[in-house]
C-alpha cells in the first residue's frame, strides 16, 4: 500500500534542500525570538552598528552595505534606481534566468535593455561581452548587470573575466553583480575585481529568513547616484545617510526581528572564517558533484552547468534526462521527508536542484543524496553507480589534504 | 548612592511603552520561530492565501491587500507609484508628523505637493479641505493624503467626515489614508467610508514585528493604476497578481518568518474579534487619559491632542509644560524599566508618548502609568493627584457597563 | 452585558502574580530551547560545571549542592533520606503550611515527628524552640526543620534567631532550612548562620521552570550521611560524587534543557549582583506592603503576617476580610487578565497571595496591584484609599535614598 | 593541516546522534517555550488531563501512568519503592547494562537481589528464567525485573517470551519491564503481554527533554502497593492520586514547560500512529543494519548484538574490532559534526552505538551513516563495501512493498 507507506520515512525533521531560503542556525532564530526593544537606542542601534561595520568585509569591499528590507528584487531595484536615468542603455548578462529578470525590471522601470545569452547551461562568455562593449564607441551603456551565481543554472559566471573584458574595451560602464546566491558561500571579492554595485539577500549563505537584502555601493555607483533620476524615495541612498538618526538607514520603523539575526549570521560567519567557510562550500559541492557523476548514465542523470570550473558551490542544478524529475522529487518528499529544489530553465520535468549553502554540513549533504538515491531506486532509474557512497568518499578524502 | 540604585528596580521584563513596534505575543513569536519551508508549494502556500483571505475584513473592505515586505515608508511608495503620474498634484492633510513625511515622499518622486497643516495637537479641519477642493475647479489634484492617526501627535482625523467634505465639493480625487497607527486598534471601514487605498504596516496594532506593510486598494485606485506613470516592478500591483506562482505577490521570495507571524497575529485578531479589539482599545486609553487629567496641572503635564473626542485610543501624546521630559523619560527606563515613547513634533524635551495599542491590557497600561508617577515624584515634578490611581478607578467603571 | 465584557480587558499578555513558578527571563526561555548536546562531553559538561560552582554563593555557604532533578518535595526528601535514620525524631516549626508538609512526608518516610506550630500569621517564636529543646535532655531530637519564609501565609522565620535558640540550649540537632521561597530573593546566609542543610527549587526567585531542586549540604549532614539508613539510590549524595562521570551526579541521564536555563538564570543573578537583588526584592515588597495599608479597613483587607518585620520580600498574603477573596481574584484574571495566588490557609475565599519574586520590577507590581484596585472598585469592596498610588509613591522614595 | 581543516565541515547543525536524549521535534521545544501559567486551574490542568489519558495508549495498557519528575532512574526507584518491601528476594535480568544497574539500585534500596546475565550481545533465555522461577517453590521471589531494550548492548529481550517462562513456572512473582529505549519506537504491550509494572522516560523515543519518567501499574502492582514498606513520600501512588488537586500528581509543584512539551509531543505520536512509528522504526534501523553488513568485515566492524531477531530498531550497537572506536568517535564529531554515542561495555574504545529512536528519518540516518563512512574512510578502517549506499538501497526497497 504505497499510500499509507508514504509518511512513514518521512517523519522527523524535515530536510528542506532547496537553493534558498536555506537552513536557518538555531542561533538565528533564538536571536530573532524577542520583544521589541527601542527604535531609537539601545540594544538595537547596537547591533544596527555591529550588522553595518560587517557587512563590507563579507564581500570583500571598503565601501559601505544599503540594506532595505525586502527581498533580493528589492535589491535589484535599489541598485538601479540609484545609479541610473530613464532611458539609458543597461547590457545584461544572463546565464541562467535571474539576470534576465533582472533585467525585464530594468526595462519595466524605464531603461532600455540589451541582453547577451549563454548558451543554457553554460557561463558568460567574456569574448561576447568585450566584442560588444568595443562596438559600443558612444558609451551608450551605462551599466552591465549580471549574476555572480544564476540559482537556476548553478553556473558561476567568472567575474574577473568579464572585468577584465570590459576593461580591455575599454568601457566606463558601471558593473553590478547579483551576489544573491552566492554571498558567504563563495570567493567574493567586490574591491579587487573593481564591482561597483554589489546586490545580495539574507535567505540564502547569510543564513536569515527572507526579507533583508543588501547593496554595496561604490564610488563609480555613489557618483552615479548624484545625476540618476530614477531615484525614488524608499531606494534612496542619500535618505538612508548613516550621518542621521538610526531609522533613516531603513527609511523608517527598522527590520528589528531580522536584524538581530543577522547580527547573529554575521558573527558565526566571524568565528568560523571566510576561507574556511568557502572552503567548506567546496568540499560539499564537490561531494554532491561526486555523487552526481556516479550516478550519471547516458541519457539519464547529469549536470545542467555542463562545464565542470563553471559550476556553482552553492547550488546544483541537475538535469534527470528520461527521469520524470517531479516523480523524483514527490517521492522524496513524501516518503523520505526531503524537499528538492525544483528545475527551472528547460523542458519541465526534466531537471532538479539541491541548495547546499550556508549553514550546511556533512551529514545534511549526504542525507539528502542518500535520499535521492533511495527515491531513484525506488522509482527503478538507471544510476551507473552509487552517488553516496562516492560522497562519502569524496568527503572522506577532504579530511584529509586540509 | 543614585547610580548603583538605577538599576535595582529595572531588573525584570523591560516594558517598551512606545507606540510600534509594539509588544509581540508568544504565540506570533513562536509561529516565527521555525525551519524554512519549500517556497512553492505545501504550509506557505496555506499561509498565505489564509493572510490574504483574512487582510480586507480589518480594513472593512471587499478589496485585496498586497503585502510587501517592508515598513510603511514602502507602504506608502507602493500606493503612489501605483496610482499616480510624475507632474500629477497631490494634497497632503498634515495633523502631526507623518503625513507632511509622506507629502516630502510624493515630491521626491515626481509629483506637485500641496499641504493643508493643521495647528499642532489638532486634527484636520474638513471645512477646509472642502474649501481647498472646491476652488480646484479644474481638478488637478488627483489624490488626497491623510493619515487616520497620527503617530506623533496623536490626533485622531474624522476619515467619514473628511470623505464627506471631497464629496461636498464634488471633487473626484482620490481618497489614501495611513492607518499605520490605527490598524487593528481603532474602528476604520474602507469600504462604508470610500477610501480608495489604505495602508498599514505589520508592527503596531497588527502585533507583529516591523518588515510588512499592506497596502489595500479600492477600484478607483486600480483603475488609475492602469494609466500611472510612476510604476516600478518591486511595487507594481499588476506583477503581483494573485493568479501566478505565490512568490510574486511579493515579488520574489516571500518574507516567510513574517508570513507565519502575521498569519498568527490575525487568527488571535479574528479571535477576540474587530468590536471587541476596539472597545478594549478604548477603555486602556481612557484609562491613560485619566492619569493624564489627574496629573494635569497648569503648566505642567497636559495632553498634545486638544480636543478630546480628536485623541487617538492606540497612542497618547503628553505634552510635560516645565517637566523636562528627557529627564522623566531616563528615569523611567533607568530606575523603573520603562521606555517612552519620545515626543515628535515640538519643542526637544517637552513631550513623550505612550503607545497603548495591539498586545497591551490593563496591567501594562497601569504598570507604565505607575512607574511615570513614581517618576515624576522622584524628580519633584508637579502633579495634581494620583494619575494611576484614576486609570485603576476608570478601568474598574469600564468593568461594569460593558 | 459582563460576559462578553469579561474579556476585553484581558486580552495581551497574561501576567501570572502567583509565589510561583514566577516570571521566567527571556533570556533563560531561550537558552532552554535547544537540541540535545552529547551528554558525556561537551557544552554540556562545561554548563554543569558553572552551574555547580555558582551555586554555593546564593546560598552564602561553601558547601556544595545536590541538584536533583524534581521539585522542592523532591529536596525534602533527598534531605531527609540523606542525613537520618529510621525512627529518629524531627521537630518541625510550622509557621504557615509547608514546613507542616514536610514533616507529614518526614513521618510518612519512617521519622517520628513532632511540631511546633507558631500562631497563625506569626513566624516561630525562638524562645519556644530553645524551651523545646533544652528540655530535650537525651538529644534525642535528631534535625530541626523549618522554613525560611511560608509562601502559604508569607511570613519569614528568623533563622539566625532560631539558630541562636539552638546553641543556647546546647542542642546538637542538625538544623533544615527550606528556602524554596526566598533563595536569590531575600537574604540567606548559610554558613553565618549555621544551617546545615538548605534546600530550594528552580521556579521562583532562580528564574528557571519547575523541575530541579537543590539541596546545599553542610559538614554536619555529610557526616549524619555516613550512617542515614533512610538512604535510597536515588537521593543517594554518594553516588552523585562530583568525582565521577557527569551524569552521575544527576543518578542517571542529566536535565538538559533546565541545566542550560539555570547556567543562564544564575549568569543573571551574577550581573545584577545578591545584595542589589536583596535591596530590589525589599522595596517591590514595600511597595506591595504601602498599597495592602493603602486598602486596609476594618474588616477589609489586611495582611495575613500581623507583624511587620515578618513579612517576607518574595510573597504577600493578604487577608480579604469580608470580601470574597475568590471573586476578586475571578474578577481580576477575567477582567484584566491577572492571575493571583490562591490563598492557603485559613477560611476558604478569605485571602490571597502576590508573588512578588525573582523576574519581577516596578512596572509588573505596580500592574498587578492596578488590576486588583480596580478589581476591588469593580466588586464595590471598601478601601481606605488608593494602594497603587501608594505603591507608586513608595517606590518613588526608593529611587530617592539608594 | 588537519587542524584548521577540522571543523571546515562541521559546521551546519550538529547531528547528535546518540541514544538518547534524541532529537527533540521542533513542535516540543516550541510548545516548553513559553510563560509560566496558573498551576491550580486552566491551561495547565487541560495538558495534564490530557497527558495522562493519552499514556496508558503508548504502553499498550488500560493502566494509569504516573508521572515522576525525574529520569529513568527515577522511574526505576519509584517502581520498586511502591511495590516491594526491605529484604525481599527480586530477581534481575541482565543483557547488557541497565538491568544490573537497577538491579543495584534495589540492593541498594534493602532488596536482596539475585540476577541472571546472558552472554553480552545476547538477550535473556527465557528457559533459564522458567528453571530459576520453577526452583523457587517457596515463591520468594517477589519481582523479575528486566529491559525491553538494553541501550548499551541495544539487545532487545523477547518480552511475552519471559512473560510465558513465569506463567510455565506457575510463579507469582511481578513482572517489571523498563521501556525507556523502547518507548514509543517498538512494540510494547503491556496488558496482553500482561506486564505488571513498565516504566520509561521522556528523552528518548517520546521525544521530549529529559526530566520526566513515567511509571505504568497494573492492578498486581496496585496490590502489591498496599503493603510495599518502602513507599517514600516523593514517589509514593497513593499520594500522587488522580482524584485531588493536579498538584499532587507531581508531588508538588507540576513540571510545566515538560508538561507542555511532552503533551506535544503525545500529540505527534498520535497523529503518526503507534503502528506507523513502529513500522519506521523497523526500516530505519533495518538501513542502519544493512551499512552494518555491507561495512563488516573479519575483525573489523559487527553488530554488538549477536543474534539478528534481537537487534533493537531504537539503538544499534557496533563493535569496531582493530578499528579504535574512540577515534572514529571524534573523527565523526570534529570532521563531520556528528556524535556518536559511545560504546557500554566490552573494552574501551571497541564499539560505538547509533540511536535512531523518536524523531528521525531517512536522511538523518543516511546522513549519521554517510559521516561514519567518510570516517573510517579517512582513518584507512577496512570496510568490505559502502554501507551508507546498502543503507539507500534498503531504503528504497522499503518504499515498495509498504
Amino acid at each position: 500500500m504505497p499510500p499509507s507507506n508514504a509518511p512513514l520515512l518521512a517523519a522527523g525533521p524535515e530536510v528542506v534542500a532547496i537553493p534558498g531560503p536555506s537552513v536557518m542556525p538555531a542561533r538565528v532564530l533564538n536571536a530573532m525570538h524577542r520583544s521589541m526593544p527601542d527604535i531609537y537606542a539601545g540594544d538595537l542601534t547596537d547591533v544596527i552598528d555591529e550588522v553595518f561595520d560587517a557587512l563590507p568585509a563579507i564581500a570583500g569591499t571598503t565601501s559601505r552595505a544599503f540594506v532595505p528590507i525586502g527581498n533580493g528584487h528589492a535589491g535589484w531595484e535599489m541598485a538601479l534606481s540609484n545609479t541610473l536615468s530613464r532611458g539609458q542603455l543597461v547590457l545584461v548578462l544572463d546565464c541562467g534566468r535571474f539576470a534576465a529578470i533582472w533585467g525585464e525590471m530594468a526595462e519595466f522601470n524605464g531603461l532600455r535593455v540589451e541582453t547577451i545569452t549563454a548558451p543554457f547551461g553554460q557561463a558568460i562568455d567574456p569574448a561576447v561581452v568585450e566584442e560588444r562593449l568595443a562596438a559600443d564607441t558612444g558609451h551608450e551603456i551605462a551599466a552591465v548587470l549580471t549574476v555572480h551565481v544564476d540559482t537556476a543554472s548553478s553556473v558561476r559566471n567568472d567575474i574577473p573575466a568579464i572585468r577584465s573584458a570590459i576593461d580591455a574595451a575599454g568601457h566606463p560602464a558601471m558593473f553590478m553583480v547579483d551576489c544573491i546566491a552566492s554571498m558567504g558561500c563563495e570567493r567574493f571579492e567586490m574591491d579587487a575585481w573593481r564591482v561597483d554595485v554589489t546586490i545580495s539577500a539574507s535567505q540564502k549563505g547569510l543564513m536569515t529568513p527572507p526579507g533583508l537584502a543588501m547593496v554595496w555601493a561604490g564610488p563609480k555607483a555613489l557618483a552615479a547616484h548624484e545625476s540618476a533620476d530614477l531615484r525614488t524615495r524608499y531606494w534612496d541612498w542619500t535618505y538612508r545617510t548613516e550621518d542621521g538618526p538610526y531609522y533613516l538607514r531603513f527609511c523608517g520603523t527598522p527590520p528589528v526581528s531580522h536584524l538581530f539575526g543577522l547580527r547573529e549570521a554575521l558573527r558565526m560567519i566571524d568565528e568560523e572564517g571566510l576561507e574556511a567557510r568557502y572552503a567548506r562550500h567546496v568540499r560539499l559541492a564537490d561531494a554532491v558533484r561526486a555523487a552526481v557523476r556516479a550516478w550519471s548514465t547516458e541519457g539519464g542523470l547529469g549536470f545542467t552547468a555542463t562545464v565542470a570550473e563553471q559550476r556553482s558551490h552553492a547550488v546544483t542544478s541537475i538535469r534527470t534526462g528520461s527521469i520524470d524529475a517531479d516523480a523524483l522529487a514527490h517521492r522524496c518528499r513524501d516518503q523520505f521527508g526531503v524537499t528538492l529544489g525544483v528545475g527551472i530553465g528547460g523542458e519541465p520535468g526534466t531537471s532538479f536542484r539541491i541548495g547546499h549553502m550556508g549553514h550546511v554540513n556533512a551529514p545534511m549533504v549526504l542525507g539528502v543524496l542518500g535520499a535521492i538515491e533511495s527515491a531513484l531506486a525506488d522509482l527503478g532509474a538507471p544510476t551507473a553507480g552509487s552517488g553516496v557512497a562516492a560522497a562519502s568518499a569524496a568527503l572522506a578524502a577532504a579530511g584529509h589534504d586540509g
